[in-house]
């Protein structure tokens, strides 16, 4: 076991290393990031063969089918892994940019310039690709990274992290720049949320419970990424042909991700002609559907949803439905039962769309789109780090930019403040 | 004692307040601002002889003179309390403001949006003036506001706070979209800290290790503004004069606060020319000098600073000075010693001050000026909330803009995702 000191000494070094990433030339970076895309193929039969020690130990755990999915590599998935870094390398380099330029009276230039905000802790569980991702986002971005996934990935976690440092080693960045915590005990990540000063960010990416327990321990700052409770609310005025594919895209399309639909809200007026088509499409294709009782008398032979469900992110071929009055009702319940992350209006009619855009609190709000376009890529950001649920610094899709901070520069000839 | 279901009830209608005052236009908010430093004025009587309360009992308690200071209030401050608030009403509402437009290749465009960030939890210490500046900033950019001042001064925030709650109710703001803890039991501030999905940020405003305690103790997002230890390194290449100037003007000019200089490094090539002279003239105005021992051999007569020094913040008449062998050594003090708020280098040489706001990871970084212009007004952004130590969401001067987040609104003609 790793010992308490030992944490601090890993937080040291991935500091002093931050500081000298920090000043890595762009060229640099997308260099080592396509050497180690391609170091990432070649190492890929040690991957798996490492990534085989995890699948067998979860399989005597007795780990459900999906997880089992989440955690398994085959060469498909490591290609993609190694994609995803060539990807990185051709997004533009956030830092340095010159943000704002602010000319004083006084004569005073002052330059407000994108710069890494230095040592961000990742904490995560199951898919080993976000090793690779992360590595690959905060290298861009010149953060240094230190990385702590979960014990069930710890075989496949180190042989990615193995072969991704060698090649950083190799073509000269910053010693520490990244850093893995191979202790899978649960103390080492309570010890790393102590390292205020050190480090400087944290991001748990995983389920709610381990996201709830990383932002009630952390002394450091944490940017939280909850789950999607996506709600699509079909108004009166909807074009009801364009909110059946609307809806039928956000629920079915990859129903396991956090920008998938949870709940439909029908307005009354539509809900009869709305309705049976839209739920006769959902079940054929294989979703299970809860109403209220208004709904079932709409379309009779489905489940009633409890008041759990409306709060529930089934990440699975499961809908809650409820008729509401109007647009108001509708906001008001995605308000209550919502998590902030991704809610669409269908309507033609501007006024209640304008309502809805404005009033509905979350990080994203769409007028006649799926949710699922809730997406780094899709926003056109490229890679990211994940959808933050938080309002403080990053707020829906994470991306490069994301992970920066800034810095005012100052260039007088000589002025005092009076 | 108020009872701590109280507090949560408080938080939870600051909560419902924040979704309305999100809507509530720049001309109402307007309006109001000016209505209430109207209240102020003709509330002076009133507020000054609660203020006597707060000074009769801390002198009582045998309370420090400065700290008396920070506490009194009189006619002309109150009017300068006043004027701050129709400065925030003339000041540019942030709310609303289109940030970036993203036009995506499948004709979705998505505005990314300034909204509120909801409700601001801001606990201070001593001085009364914050209660309004911070309802002033708060109201300006829609976000509730829970003020929590210390008990030294709660006849008196308790008083600015009524007369300004009076106007806002009495012109239609939202009911509890300004509240305030009268309880002064510590415990109340673990209890707020704790109202995590009800309170979005807290601000601790204060002394060191109020600071402290509240990031440790707090479930919610804190954005913190530390101690200033900032430094002024005069370079070889500096004019000499221009160095002397700025050096004393960031000492002397206002010694109290977080911007001033309290370190002085001196490059060795120059130290004999700039030393003696400078010294001479900081003597003059009253500052003790701490120096290293080669400061000595330059000018006798001095105290020799201890390792303590080079972290102290003094906000006092008190200097510590270094010679360095170069822009590198200067560096490594201010990463080492420093506070990351605000650094300077006086030279004329570009390359040594490229270096220097390159690798000094500060807040602030100036090449040839006082750094005493770290501040809100002098960066053009009009009053300010504080100035942020930290680097996630806010660095430096936080203004309205900082007071904010923002949405991803999403207008789409069917889109759905492939």
């Amino acid at each position: 076991m790793i010992k308490k000191s030992e944490i601090k000494k890993i937080c040291e070094k991935a500091k002093l290393a931050s500081r000298s990433l920090a000043l890595v030339g762009s060229k640099t970076k997308n260099d080592i990031l396509v050497a180690m895309a391609r170091a990432l193929l070649k190492g890929r039969s040690h991957i798996i063969c490492e990534n085989k020690k995890d699948l067998m130990l979860a399989t005597r755990k007795n780990i459900s089918q999906a997880l089992i999915d989440r955690l398994s590599l085959n060469a498909s998935r490591i290609a993609s892994m190694s994609d995803s870094l060539l990807k990185i390398a051709k997004l533009k380099d956030p830092v340095g940019e010159t943000i704002e330029i602010l000319k004083r009276p006084n004569g005073l230039l002052i330059k407000k310039v994108r710069v890494p905000i230095g040592v961000i802790l990742i904490i995560y569980e199951s898919r080993p690709n976000v090793t690779s991702d992360c590595i690959g986002l905060c290298l861009k971005s010149s953060n240094a990274v230190i990385l702590r996934g979960g014990s069930e990935a710890i075989n496949s976690n180190v042989a990615i992290f193995d072969i991704l440092n060698k090649e950083a080693s190799r073509r000269g960045l910053p010693p520490n720049s990244i850093s893995i915590i191979k202790d899978t005990d649960r103390r080492m990540v309570d010890e790393l949320l102590q390292q205020e000063g050190l480090v400087d960010l944290a991001i748990p990416r995983g389920g709610e419970s381990l996201i709830r327990e990383v932002s009630k321990k952390s002394m450091i700052p944490v940017i939280k990424h909850y789950k999607g409770v996506c709600h699509t609310y079909v108004d009166e005025k909807a074009d009801l042909k364009m909110a059946e594919e609307i809806c039928f895209n956000a629920k079915v399309q990859r129903p396991g991700v956090c920008n998938a639909m949870e709940t439909m809200l029908v307005n009354r007026k539509i809900a009869k002609y709305f309705l049976p088509r839209m739920i006769r499409r959902f079940r054929d294709a294989g979703v299970e559907i809860r109403g209220t009782i208004d709904v079932k008398r709409v379309v009779s032979d489905i489940k009633i949803a409890t008041e759990d469900d409306w709060y529930t992110e089934y990440l699975d071929l499961i809908l809650s439905v409820k008729i509401v009055k109007d647009t108001d009702e509708a906001i008001r319940h995605i308000m209550k039962y919502g998590s902030y992350h991704s809610d669409a209006i269908v309507t033609e009619d501007r006024l209640s769309a304008a309502k809805f855009l404005n009033e509905v609190d979350s990080a994203c709000v769409y007028v006649n789109a799926s949710t699922r376009f809730t997406d780094g890529g899709e926003f056109g950001k490229g890679a990211e780090m994940g959808i933050s649920t938080d309002k403080i610094h990053a707020r829906g899709p994470m991306g490069l930019e994301e992970l920066t901070s800034y810095k005012y520069v100052v260039f007088g000839n000589g002025q005092i403040r009076k």
